[in-house]
């Protein structure tokens, strides 16, 4: 049994084709989601089709291979049985735990409410109906006051994602939409990213992070760091800098700052008595599997393990790919679990700040610009190419929503649903 | 003012692009759609980015064109003014009402939480979760007797639409899903297309009906004629068929049976005092003005003309496209609404029943099978094309899909969602 149809899960069932073993894929959404993308999916440059695809159709041709859309709500280690939401069980031999991360808001779950989380793509589907209807609300709004309030958006955390989606905020009003209104100028809208560290994307060096943080700028991004947030609520957001407190008025709010292992985890370490960090993530053993279970392995963002540099390994597609294949490559061989310490290839680390933007680091050679965005494009078109035979469509929206020549800025929905009442309540899953 | 941006609504703001008016689209959507391909939305075909784009949009370049997303909730036709839902006021010289239809469930309102419409995006949306999710709940069924009943689709309808989605709906259990199940064969699944009257897509002539019974029993569908719904609830639909009443057991019934007015039509009705029918269309005067208010013009499947046969005209695009230009052209020579009966030219009609499958009809000539395919992939590429610029992508995914190269089948949310208990509650927007 794997828990999780993302990175992770798909590679561990995929790898085990051709494996005497029988696999069954369970996972809440029927969709296996490319996540580096779905940041374009809430700046309106791709539909959700073109990052997601249903995990059950990527498996389709692989007959050992069924997929169940529920819930996990136990794991019975004793029995060696996974619970579901209707109360099936499933037995297992093995169990692979690759129920990816969750946005963590640092114990002010009332932030929950008032921001969007960029996750899943219920988030990034929510997010681009607040994005496109802010825009809206300030075509329509009575005062210069309610107008501006409606064109700042703030983005709260400066990793990959944060710096990603404000990048493609800067290049949606100042590029974009800037024909679109009469009564608004989108390209005075204002983006400002807010990071409570000492520099953006802190996981590359200072160079870089420098770099990353200069395009941001050029494309009209206000970079703040050092500075902590603390307080948001419908009407704006509360920011610590040094000493000084201050209130920037905004709807908008991206969280872009903290992730967590999923729920999943934290089921399985209560069933288990495996330890978890502050992340919820389960600590295993270097080969990935539990201490005291050798069937149970985690893998991805829920599990947590250091890399040879003492540091915890990044939460990163390829870092979970990698574990997939260790894994399953052990079990393919009759194991119930890997018995060698998993080894992690580092292959650097890439973030895109605007169109023929980006950063990239990999074994120590740092890429800036058009050479390092066209590195993004190439490594992105080719795990979204090598997902279940979609191929050629793929590359071909994919391409073209880099560059800029599909737009899907489409709200299914009315403005009530993101206007400022509705702000203050909580958000509905879909 | 223009309220509405369908096909109406937009062509007559883009016809008076050169006129020296002031152009004002009130629309609560963002987006205008092309509600003829939804179907294909709901069939996990098309992403909603692929039949809609933000009327804005499509204006950006009509510089004395401006776009408001907002409600309607009054009409002062004394001030002539549109009043809005925070209050605004619009003044206005002429106002041309173009606010196009809804789902009508002929007095059983009750009927609407139990079933899904398949006229706005979110309903294609919502029923495409419905599909899907039926496909999830039948694979995880504890027994026989549920798992047929979440396999069993029922159609009310028997329209174009309901025609095209019942098609659509055979083809995907028959072939597009057929390797993705394990405990289930979607090719088992029942497709059942009800229609209350004598024979399926009425309005063409008898031969071309018998056909498109044909073509969708070919498919898989269970076409049944003289078959009245009586009742429907979350468990299944009642039935009678002559003096016998029948139940069939389903979770999915895709309501395709009825249209009426939007609502802006109800205000305009009472507002203006202009009498209505019975689907809450407004009488108008021959040149699509009010009897009391020339400078009020109503379009499309709000207006209610009859035609030179004496039937009322049908609530097809192509009708509203041409009415608006009736108006608009009236409006670009100075007059507050046209002075000129309307005459409708039939462009023929069109239903489609799957790939290289369709009927049509111009001017008495009746084309079937791959020819008449063709031509509905032209005309609504022609269509599609002529939509704000964004021609060759549009052009390339429709005739994908068309030709089934590509799919979207991606749920946002979770199963609970589209489960038996969520049935029987109220569905909500988005």
């Amino acid at each position: 049994v794997i828990i999780g149809g993302g990175f992770g899960g798909y590679e561990a069932a995929h790898r085990l084709k051709k494996a005497d073993v029988d696999v069954t894929v369970v996972d809440r959404k029927n969709h296996h989601l490319f996540q580096p993308l779905i940041y374009q999916v809430a700046a309106g440059a791709l539909s959700e089709g073109d990052v997601a695809a249903p995990v059950r159709a990527m498996l389709k041709r692989q007959p050992n291979a069924s997929v169940l859309m529920a819930e996990v709500t136990d794991i019975d280690v004793t029995r060696r049985q996974v619970v579901l939401d209707r109360g099936e069980r499933l037995d297992y031999d093995s169990l692979i735990v690759a129920c990816g991360g969750a946005t963590s808001y640092f114990g002010h779950d009332e932030w929950r409410d008032v921001t969007c989380g960029l996750k899943t793509l219920e988030d990034a589907l929510d997010l681009r109906s607040r994005i496109f209807g802010a825009f809206e609300e300030a075509e329509r709004a009575p005062d210069p006051a309610a107008r501006d309030e409606w064109l700042t958006f703030v983005v709260v955390g400066g990793g990959p994602t944060g710096v990603e989606i404000s990048g493609q905020l800067a290049i949606l009003s100042r590029q974009a939409l800037k024909r679109d209104f009469r009564r608004i100028d989108p390209r005075t809208a204002r983006v400002i990213l807010l990071d409570a560290g000492e520099r953006v994307v802190a996981a590359f060096t200072e160079p870089t992070s420098a770099r990353a943080a200069k395009e941001l700028s050029d494309l009209g991004v206000t970079v703040r760091e050092h500075a902590m947030v603390t307080d948001i609520d419908a009407h704006g957001v509360s920011v610590k800098v040094g000493d000084q407190t201050e209130r920037i008025a905004t709807h908008t709010v991206v969280w872009a700052a903290g992730v967590r292992a999923a729920e999943v985890a934290g089921i399985l370490a209560r069933a288990s008595g495996a330890g978890t960090d502050r992340a919820g993530r389960i600590e295993v053993n270097p080969d990935l599997t539990l201490p005291a279970h050798h069937e149970i392995s985690v893998i991805g963002d829920a599990a947590k393990l250091d890399g040879p540099d003492g540091r915890p390994l990044p939460g990163l597609a390829t870092v979970a790919i990698q574990e997939a294949r260790h894994v399953a490559d052990a079990i393919r061989h009759g194991g119930a679990g890997a018995s060698t310490p998993f080894k992690y290839f580092d292959k650097g680390a890439l973030a895109v700040v605007g169109r023929g933007r980006a950063v990239c680091e990999v074994r120590g050679r740092r890429l800036y610009g058009l050479p390092a965005f066209l590195m993004y494009c190439g490594v992105h078109l080719f795990y979204l190419g090598g997902v279940g035979g979609r191929r050629l469509t793929v590359l071909i929206t994919t391409i073209g929503s880099l560059f800029g020549a599909r737009e899907n800025r489409v709200m299914p929905g009315e403005l009530e649903a993101v206007d400022r009442n509705a702000l203050s309540t909580p958000l509905t899953g879909s």
